[in-house]
């Protein structure tokens, strides 16, 4: 019995790390809490990478890529990015975060994305979502009875994913217990320096910015692209 | 004679594939000019996808990625882009840019990469870096008799690649003749934009921003992170 259990998780570990060695994380040693990122065709690019050069620099997580097969998989501007682990091979995440793209109007349509991100949400510490992501959030059900705000031009198709979330047309990102949605592609980057400062505090969400230098829009109530929404 | 020239024009586009055809840029077909974007070991993740997100918009352009031998490029941040072509099989870019990172650090020590940074400025319409990138081109001796800037944290290391560049330490971003060098990380997403208003005028810089929900830094002068620079 112990040898099959170990066998198993000797297999589990081969799939996860899949074809090559080099798409182990960097730091997967030392770090010991893990950031997923859930890619699907045609995400946006900057909904992942903006977040991803901020929550590098975090000292106790990791960042892993993860897609319903794993391999390789192309965002909406045509690059390639490798995923470590798929759907059926992912470690349970303490931070998941789905970006947005023009792939999420074919995820909506995809239970089993659907029930990976309600599976996953059951376990994590924060859920988080860039642009239209949070419609995949809302149509797995995952946002009800939480506010929530998405991409501001998409907003009318991401708002009507689901009529039992409180969506705020004037926000770059909202907090809602563990949930955290920011609006449109580069509000990611600023949703994510937000994170930063609740795990971390202000002054690492300063240094981080500094490091990169970002001119950090540290005030979710402060939108530029801000939307109306029915009463 | 025809049949051997016919077979190494299969041979070259099967190498220039790489592994998948799903490696091939969307709109290779659409698009008559190309962007290519040099990765190695250790680049920074937001040095390329901020740029990668603002020009994948262009109507002309189409956005590939190279690296000394093709395949997987693990990123600073721990994260694998696929590389369409190797420095062998790329074509001449119109647009190239070389992203900075840790791992310029070990890249101006390569003369691989700085004879493939010499050649394809030769033919390029825009020769642009982001970050530490200019420490590369400068190096490579690109940038003698120009005007550039770096990122500011690491402007001393960048700077003290070549004595013949005239270094910029307050400037968002530096164009001189064809020549576009932007300061660290985010900065480059600001000269991307810079870049598409020279390419297509103001109208549509202003609205790939608007299109992204990105505040525009749009002052080449105006740098939140400047450095004082010796006389």
């Amino acid at each position: 019995m112990l040898l099959i259990v170990g066998m198993l998780a000797l297999t589990s570990v081969a799939t996860a790390t899949g074809q090559t060695a080099s798409t182990a994380p960097a730091d997967s040693v030392s770090k010991p809490k893990t950031i997923g990122i859930v890619l699907f065709p045609g995400f946006e690019t900057l909904d992942v990478f903006g977040p991803v050069e901020m929550w590098a620099r975090l000292p106790d997580y990791q960042i892993v890529m993860v897609s319903q097969h794993g391999g390789p998989i192309k965002s909406a501007q045509g690059i390639d990015t490798l995923t470590t682990y798929s759907f059926d091979t992912a470690p349970q995440f303490d931070i998941v975060m789905i970006p947005g793209g023009m792939g999420t109007r074919t995820e909506v349509n995809n239970p089993v994305m659907l029930a990976f991100l309600r599976k996953q949400d059951k376990g994590t510490q924060w859920t988080t979502s860039v642009c239209t992501g949070s419609a995949l959030l809302a149509k797995a059900g995952i946002l009800d009875g939480r506010k929530a705000t998405s991409n501001k031009i998409a907003f009318t198709w991401a708002s009507s994913q689901s009529n039992k979330v409180a969506w705020q047309g004037h926000a770059r990102w909202v907090i809602d217990g563990k949930y955290i949605t920011s609006s449109g592609v580069s509000a990611g980057t600023d949703m994510a320096l937000g994170l930063v400062e609740k795990l971390y505090g202000r002054e690492m969400a300063d240094r981080t910015a500094r490091g990169s230098e970002y001119v950090w829009n540290d005030d979710p109530a402060k939108d530029p692209f801000a939307v109306e929404t029915r009463p």
